[in-house]
């Protein structure tokens, strides 16, 4: 087999974010898949075949690719963010499992710039000591586990990032995340919404525990929760390197 | 104030993981700070000055910067990986906070590819699933809030990634942290050793935790620790999207 599949990340949006790896990948390429406003990133060329596809359609995408390189195409999926983090790496070697020449595969996964760490960035350094991140859909998982794992995280005085916060079709979710946050870390921890981050649209916002609401989420914004040593400094928000 | 100060992450190793917004601060900075191997990356030229620093003495590398931006100051603080984690930004901000003229500083934290995620991408998607990142020195914290965390971190059900497993000082800690996995997440789960990722001297290594023993780190090595479900496919190992 002489196809590849390259499983590449393309970071939050800013194009000064993508690596030369992931450039050199998409260069190569005979096809790029994903979903369509990742797709829509890349340049078109003579050679080059975009196949964008909808979102929730990981394994049928991951699938298509696994026949294209089997085919002898040079495959890019492309991935927001970095690809191992709630994205395409883990949908494709689920769809690869499943087939019995699953070793013949020519497969590498490219890192990209998350999500939450390029809202990090932009806020500080709120995830400067030990940390974790949660994907708050329950679309792969009970809604039980997620707030067990917001408990366990917050007695741990882990910082969090969560992905996903508010599912349109159960906003009260990230709502019972808030309640959940304010009674185990306290109403005074800092949270931040970090919408389209390295986007002409970004918006950021730090308030605290107590005074977040629902709303201040959507599907396109990462929140950062600090641990009980996070604060400000100016416009800035970090938490600091040290812990008692 | 005309100088400024931007923390940079240069990325596990490997120049083509370095984004082209670290490239265009370096090629903009008057001053470059940093360990010295992180400041050994970075090109000469003329009308830059290099300031290469022993390890451990963040905060005044830190105020180095500030003083030098105070002056006019073009300033790049480089980092391994991503600024944000367990690396310089943090380390600024403390050192900001104790001045007076705080506020007059013009920062940015520009984001990199942190070592967890390139060693997730080398080993395939094993941080597919909700996952946490933990500094198991205990430079800055007590090591019973390290175990505490560990504990609770395998009672979520997270993925895990550590940065400096392993202390020159204190050899046994990694044992007692191995020895705590194996009780909390059970003998069959998966540990991978990712050691110098991305460069020439990179080695991979996923073993269970039940045939893991402390000496397959050191200073150089992420460790990842699987989910219950996290499992290997040929080469790969990766935790599927989904859980129970």
């Amino acid at each position: 087999m002489t196809g590849w599949i390259a499983v590449a990340g393309l970071g939050p949006g800013d194009d000064a974010l993508v690596t030369d790896e992931v450039r050199a990948a998409l260069a190569e390429a005979t096809d790029v898949v994903g979903y369509i406003p990742y797709v829509a990133r890349v340049a078109p060329r003579e050679g080059l075949t975009l196949h964008p596809s909808d979102n929730r359609v990981e394994l049928d995408r991951a699938g298509h690719a696994l026949d294209m390189a089997a085919k002898g195409r040079q495959v890019v999926i492309v991935s927001s963010g970095d690809p191992g983090v709630f994205a395409m790496a883990s949908a494709l070697f689920e769809a690869l499992e499943a087939r019995p020449d699953a070793q013949d595969y020519d497969i590498r996964i490219l890192p990209g710039i998350t999500a939450m760490l390029a809202a990090a960035a932009r806020l500080g350094a709120p995830l400067g000591h030990d940390f974790c991140a949660i994907n708050l859909s329950d679309n792969l998982k009970p809604w039980e586990l997620v707030e067990h794992r917001l408990k366990l995280a917050a007695q741990a005085g882990f910082a969090m990032a969560f992905y996903n916060p508010r599912s349109k079709s159960r906003p009260h979710q990230f709502a019972r995340a808030l309640e959940i946050l304010r009674e185990e870390a306290g109403p005074e921890t800092l949270v931040s919404f970090a919408r389209a981050v390295t986007t002409p649209e970004e918006v950021l916002n730090t308030v605290t525990l107590g005074e977040a609401t629902p709303d201040m989420a959507d599907m396109r914004t990462v929140v950062i929760v600090g641990n009980r040593d996070t604060r400000r400094i100016g416009r800035f928000v970090y938490t600091p390197r040290s812990a008692r």
